[in-house]
């Protein structure tokens, strides 16, 4: 099967929130997904955009895999490279589409001076934290990731 | 000990990136730190800032904290904000600037309408854990922090 990586465009906003929802469920959360086609579209394809995609399409023109990114900050390293979703289709895998989408978000990073990309995976997913492992990218085992959900900050700024 | 906090301003750029060392040895990584005064007053002060702060001022106008943030984007929730920085000088631990400048990012994420606030931190950090727990944040045990450092990024696209 052949594809092409490119970048994502706003007709493409349909097949990256299929992508999204389909990593949810994979990642056993499908029903924590709020955002819509409208929210995409403003958020990623305007003029104040918050973040960028790649997408991998195959020779049918159908979008099988796509990559979201932004710049985030680092007191230490500066301007870095977040990548947030990275995902190929169930029916696609095992065709080299997810390593090209990374591969073009590292090339990104780097035509861009960063002095790192960053992203999360579930300690589950071992195909993955082996294959970016693979790469020379670190699982930082000490630090945690923490969230305060929109519940909690209501009720925070509620009580505070 | 009676402190203010305030929006952080350029001429707050040198207690700034005092406070990001600070955390960094606190954090066993002094030398992580590659940022200097002119890469935070063009990320941070400029017309394309890329993250905002809050500083905590005592009573002899000498910044004692910062909490240092951005905004990022999430698949599921959209438009999040992430703490990068909490941090109060040691010698002004427990005075309650720590959680003024957390309040008041808490309070900035809602009022954007923000549905999360992520940050990371060090599992070691008990007291931190704890104080975040007792806010209504929650540690995400099953994800883990990936990092491709500068080297590693640099062999890849060598390599790709």
């Amino acid at each position: 099967m052949n594809f092409v990586i490119r970048k994502g465009e706003v007709h493409d906003v349909n097949a990256i929130l299929r992508l999204i929802k389909e990593l949810a469920e994979f990642e056993k959360l499908p029903n924590e997904v709020e955002v819509t086609e409208d929210h995409l579209i403003r958020d990623g394809f305007s003029s104040n955009s918050k973040f960028k995609t790649f997408v991998a399409e195959d020779s049918d023109g159908f979008v099988i895999g796509m990559a979201l990114f932004f710049e985030r900050y680092s007191t230490w390293k500066g301007r870095i490279i977040h990548l947030e979703d990275l995902m190929v289709t169930k029916s696609h895998r095992g065709i080299g589409a997810g390593k090209a989408l990374y591969t073009e978000v590292l090339k990104y990073a780097d035509l861009q001076g960063c002095k790192r990309v960053s992203w999360e995976v579930l300690d589950w997913n071992k195909s993955a934290v082996g294959f970016y492992e693979s790469t020379g990218a670190t699982i930082l085992d000490s630090w945690q990731v923490v969230h305060m959900n929109e519940t909690g900050l209501k009720e925070f700024v509620k009580k505070n």
